[in-house]
């Protein structure tokens, strides 16, 4: 659980969990937060804060968003994995959407199917409040290494 | 073009459009504007504004704002040619990321492949100022009476 991870870690999600690095911008619209990580099993679990600005026409969140908020789920898990100077850019994005999605709390469970020395295929979740599946997806990341580092 | 659409069509879509209603609120977040529609090919052009708080740590675009820049894309192009009282929520979106985008002005290109009488194949395209391709997407739809009407 996020009160027992260690921040002791190095790497661009550990840095900005540490506050050493200030979260990125897409992290803090979606109200990105992290209820749970296991790096060495590439699982992660995290919440957002779905805002009444990202409501489509029907009133209810638009899929975009929803899959914004998966990418921010999935990405991390795999983030979570890699060294310092390291970044994984998602080439390939496929959600699925199960449900709509009201405005409040929803929570993602992301993990890395397959970490290749490059190429890695991860795969997500994302549940409301009652647990009911609002959307799945799956994606694919490339290791690069991080601008600026 | 937007200066020559007749804003006299009912519907979803066009009654945002001529000011009958609040455009959505997920379309302001996204800086959307009409820049060229054709219902009856069913194509449109859109533009966005991808603001600094889309940023992902890489300091370009979180990819799943282009998903959600596309959906909303796609989505219109199919929505304007609905008659009033129908809306099309997405159910299945595919995304590829096709090189990093900057803050800025970015061009979405949209159109229905395929209109069923319920299920419908939506294609899409989001480009730079320069005009290069940002990302391609291809999304599913299902015609169904909007909510509240």
């Amino acid at each position: 659980m996020y009160a027992g991870v260690d921040t002791g870690g190095r790497g661009l999600f550990w840095d900005v969990l540490a506050g050493r690095a200030a979260p990125p911008p897409a992290a803090v619209t979606l109200g990105w937060e992290l209820v749970a990580i296991d790096p060495e099993r590439g699982t992660i679990e995290v919440a957002f804060s779905a805002g009444e600005s990202f409501l489509n026409p029907a009133g209810v969140i638009q899929g975009g968003f929803l899959a914004a908020m998966l990418d921010d789920t999935m990405g991390p898990a795999l983030v979570a994995t890699l060294p310092p100077g390291r970044f994984a850019p998602t080439l390939d994005l496929h959600v699925q959407f199960v449900r709509p999605a009201r405005p409040g709390r929803l929570l993602g469970k992301g993990r890395v199917v397959h970490r290749g020395t490059e190429v890695c295929h991860l795969a997500g979740e994302l549940l409301d409040v009652q647990g009911r599946t609002v959307a799945v997806a799956t994606a694919t990341a490339v290791i690069r290494a991080a601008p600026g580092m």
